[in-house]
């Protein structure tokens, strides 16, 4: 019996029952990836394996650094087929870590492949895939649908163009292509590179930007711009939910001395975040969009990788923040102006999972 | 099969004889509830199952409410039948929490009734079961007895009569009803309701409470009275143990400040709860009683509904508070001096039950 | 069939062939254990089995406690074969603690008793297990060989003396006895006895410490002393790690405070450690040793009990601490000036394990 087989993960009749009877024909509504927009409106045709999977996949490279392969097979300037043949000599020592479940269910489900990927059938794997990816069949789109797709929702950012989604929503692509609207660059002001988001967001609204009432007319402005072009649903990546009230004339000063080169003390950044992140909620709300926060991650924690290689490549980790009282207070500051729209809670630590499940309903 | 069978949880041999050949038949002695001292004083015959259900149990109200029933069915003036009707709507969707178990093995044990409650059903079994709650086999001391109960400790704060506790320490019932004393508006100073109760407790002693040892002074009168009348139990419902010491001279300021309607700090706000728990646990010592602590709540979220509702009325969740090093400085003080007295834990988020387990024999 | 049988603890096929075809006869590398360097050099031939068991083993000493038992026959002037009685009393109340099982599995694979210890049958076991012991089959050092180690490595502070591992390292002893260096006396500025165990390391050491220079001096004076007998490891009982930066002069100030008898405050004392361990950090990095840090626990939780039998005798708990943000910040510090040396982790508390996972590999 594979592996990979139609009853995998499902221990009992129960969820055998549940899962064929019930879940397995439903379509995904999915509300978060980072798939991009520009390969699924060209219908971008892959090369090979190792374009779909390790280029982007930075869970992929950390567990390949844990494991000892050389950055040049990971980020570096290694061949397709080198990267694959190291990615297949970490997989079997991922068992356990969903890496593994992950891999083994998209080479099954997607390319038919039911060997368990490992060192020696790399070549091989490689091989039977790229012929794959080359075919129509296995075009982005196309992989897609494979899926059983009704929805997918990408992630941009606020400065970023939406040009790809106008194409796909006049296109006759049968799965629906949305984006979410993500703005942390422009909450973390304790970011180094946060003066040059500010100005890059103001170049791209034609706004100048002097005070946080600007910035707020600058977002409000790309939140419409996001509306008409059919968001309904924005995202937040933050380690917690602060809740540090301040007057509007302590916030501007915050912004000011930021934009001034100015360091802020961490009360100040909490101070800011908080009044940025109410200021979000209220336009989500007015315009009945859905918001989105995943909380509890540690970010940016390896400095020398950082200053390499960017932020997203796999030096991340769960965190231990006492999150529930900020976020509680978050949530009771806009349920008390009546302004609080519908929102997905996400957290990383299972250990605050009991604390999140309590969060429902208040 | 009925879902609640004989061995219902019992999943193993082991588990079955347990409870079978030990743990059946033991009588429950319940030191904390929240039973109206009242209602069992004059053997409540209840009209309906809604009056017994619903009409107070507040973790019915937020699974509603989370299920999107109306306020109206839920603490509002709809009917008993329709309140009935709706909860049970809402029933088959608590599957997983123990709500769902709850409330059948109730209706098993007590009412014989084994088919699962849910929308259809519900005017059968709200019918059937009003006519039993009719009878005297029903009357509230009845369900009483039905239950094995030996003794059972309803919560009384420091303010109240205690004349059901008298009248029943009288009476023929064969299960003991005794209380616990729950001091908790008398230690939480940052309530808005504080001065009020203040007011309140020094009425029912008639003492003038100008400071913080005619606090001291009251509250030990209270004690008193609740002793002479059988209580051996204090319970406190607290979000964590905070341990900031303080001298006496600054305890008395932060008081009269709290009298005078002044901001105290979060600071002062600690160090007063540490000396008023300080304080009780001392005098419960003396006396030999047993100290409850229930911590890990984080309560009335939302502002507007305590406004309308008040609290408990299911707006609170779990909380993440990092609550060892204030809980056992506080137990080590007590110890030092030898008064600490026998003391019950419960912490309400599972994450921290590990740690729980090592709080005991320190 | 025997509570301790060759399957014990393994619950299905895969566990039963990973344990008897792969690990069971792997040897063992003990890189942390409290043994005695004394015992092991001198082969001591124990009187009976309390003083192998119960002697210094101060979990054993908790859960006694716990149940009840006089500190007579805990750390007391009992007799050893009444204490054995006592924790035998003791032991069928520890089932699902792992003391339950550790110590059944130790009375079947190196006593060959099967039966399950308890208040009836200690008196035949610790007659049985005290002829044995006796024999030179029993020896420390045999002992040590029926667990099929390869190497082990005790803990010894800066202070001590490696006599006991020369002595060893010229043995014929099969088993290779490592030491490791464990200096928290150090680092814990805020200890009572600090003081006075600097002047212990001063004279050690013959140098006249009057500045954290000098201190550095020392503490490295001792690294290159355990490093010429062999150590290539250190060992770290913290609570959590620190991340409090301090210039170098500021350093000096809190350490002539501390020597002068001034409090400091929590954030000198956090700025100390965290000087200190990066001081640390970099010597063992320069030599290629291997740290361990043990974060979690909250030690010491009685005062009195402190004062009367000192650390370590069983009065321990797990502790909350939001540790990851400290510990990222810390082991990033020393990755930017590429000074991490290989470190192992362990945690208390189970509740960070998710959290501890993610901390591999950044």
């Amino acid at each position: 019996m594979n592996f990979i087989n139609d009853d995998f993960l499902l221990e009992n009749k129960s969820a055998q029952k549940l899962y064929h009877d019930i879940a397995k024909d439903l379509p995904i509504i999915d509300y978060h990836n980072h798939l991009s927009p520009g390969d699924i409106a060209e219908d971008r045709q892959f090369k090979n394996i190792s374009e779909v999977w390790i280029a982007e996949d930075h869970y992929k490279w950390r567990a390949m650094r844990t494991l000892g392969v050389e950055e040049k097979y990971i980020t570096g300037n290694g061949s397709d087929a080198d990267k694959f043949q190291q990615w297949a000599n970490c997989l079997p020592y991922t068992l356990r870590n969903p890496l593994f479940h992950w891999s083994q269910l998209e080479l099954a489900r997607y390319f038919n492949v039911f060997d368990l990927l490992n060192g020696k059938n790399a070549s091989t794997i490689y091989q039977k895939t790229s012929e794959q990816l080359q075919q129509p069949q296995w075009s982005c789109r196309s992989l897609i649908k494979k899926m059983n797709l009704e929805m997918l929702c990408t992630t941009e950012d606020p400065t970023d163009d939406l040009k790809h989604h106008q194409f796909l929503s006049q296109s006759d692509f049968s799965v629906k292509v949305k984006t979410s609207f993500r703005p942390d660059k422009a909450i973390l002001i304790e970011g180094q590179h946060f003066n040059d988001y500010i100005d890059t967001l103001a170049a791209v609204c034609d706004i100048d930007i002097q005070s946080v009432d600007d910035l707020y007319q600058a977002l409000s402005n790309r939140i419409e711009y996001f509306h008409k072009n059919g968001c309904r649903l924005s995202d937040h990546g933050l380690t917690y939910i602060p809740y540090e009230n301040v007057a509007c004339g302590k916030l501007n000063t915050i912004f000011i001395k930021k934009r001034t080169n100015k360091e802020l003390s961490p009360q100040e950044v909490q101070q800011f975040h908080t009044a940025i992140l109410l200021f979000l909620s209220k336009e989500y709300h007015r315009r009945g969009w859905v918001q989105q926060f995943h909380l509890g991650a540690m970010r940016n924690n390896n400095s020398r990788k950082f200053h390499d290689l960017g932020s997203d490549t796999g030096w991340d980790s769960i965190g231990t923040y006492p999150i529930a009282s900020g976020l509680a207070k978050f949530l009771n500051h806009l349920d008390t102006d009546d302004q609080l729209t519908k929102t997905i809670l996400y957290n990383l630590n299972p250990a605050d999972n009991a604390m999140m499940a309590t969060m429902i309903g208040n």
